[in-house]
């Protein structure tokens, strides 16, 4: 409670530590393990300041994680049309963040999970809990597939990200969105929902 | 000329030189427009010295990207069993050079890559001219899709190093490298040979 009743920070310096406390959080103790509360001591202020800032557990880790899409906004629109067709729309929704003026802030979280293990952490946790969680959740497949389907799936679109906005590799950098989706759709839709053997 | 008749480096010293030109001008130039004898006079040496030390322009790129493997040797045996199956066998091949001591290699080169646009530049040009080429030219279907098909199988494949390696997302990171070729391997193999939309 130190820097609430001693140097009284602004609203500004309030929410940096909370945020540091955050990712501090996310990353060591992961997602689901990490409390509002804890969150809130380590930053020294009350957790009801905390869900004033930031709202819930999820919308905290957005922040933290300076991430400029909200999933749980965009998740539900790719998983309305049902299973057929899951896998276009799911490129077709990541190109769509990642062309807009969104997209500069997932190269940044890239290259910076790259280089640190720390962001590492905090992404694979993002990818699993805010994405893939929400997708999964919505299948009709052996549940026991899941991890496994998932983390293909992340493999195909992190490359895609790599590829298109990273190491620029023609012609994939600069590929019309749909000729993308009709070619990577496929593949992520056998990864959610297809035969992963032969 | 200087360096050689003045302060006389040594062999380390010259070849360090030779590799500092090369990877200049790979980057700047690109593979195929870089010439061993351009980088020669950058380095101030005989073209015949840079032959000497390093070999073909092919073998003094491995060297300027420290890069532990040659495609040259490595991709003639993915092509070895013609169409059918290539792609079980790219990724068979793939998580083997990465699965071995080599992979750290890789992910030096891949963290180097995203950080820096000057390196991000040599491993396009590496994944271009070294692997995709020696794949692509060996493929029976139409050449104008060649470059979108190579540039596919990049983004899986290097989606797969990131997420196996460098995230570490679970159960890829960990998973049995057969498990990830039965998988991933129709995925490389549609990009190849299938049909890229539905």
């Amino acid at each position: 409670m130190a820097r609430r009743t001693g140097r009284r920070p602004g609203n500004q310096g309030t929410r940096e530590a909370i945020l540091d406390a955050a990712r501090a959080a996310f990353a060591e103790r992961g997602f689901d393990a990490a409390s509002i509360r804890a969150i809130a001591g380590t930053a020294g202020v009350d957790p009801a300041l905390v869900h004033h800032y930031f709202g819930s557990k999820d919308q905290l880790f957005l922040a933290a994680m300076n991430f400029p899409v909200d999933p749980g906004e965009v998740v539900p629109r790719v998983l309305a049309g049902g299973q057929d067709g899951i896998g276009e729309r799911l490129v077709r929704t990541f190109l769509g963040v990642w062309d807009s003026p969104f997209g500069s802030a997932g190269v940044a979280l890239l290259r910076s999970a790259v280089s640190n293990e720390w962001t590492a952490r905090l992404l694979r946790e993002f990818i699993t809990t805010q994405v893939l969680r929400r997708v999964l959740d919505q299948l009709d497949v052996d549940p026991a597939e899941l991890p496994l389907r998932g983390s293909l799936v992340a493999s195909q679109l992190i490359g895609l990200g790599m590829m298109r906005h990273v190491i620029r590799l023609e012609p994939v950098a600069s590929a019309d969105p749909e000729t993308l989706v009709a070619a990577i759709g496929p593949t992520v839709q056998r990864y959610l929902t297809g035969p992963l053997s032969t």
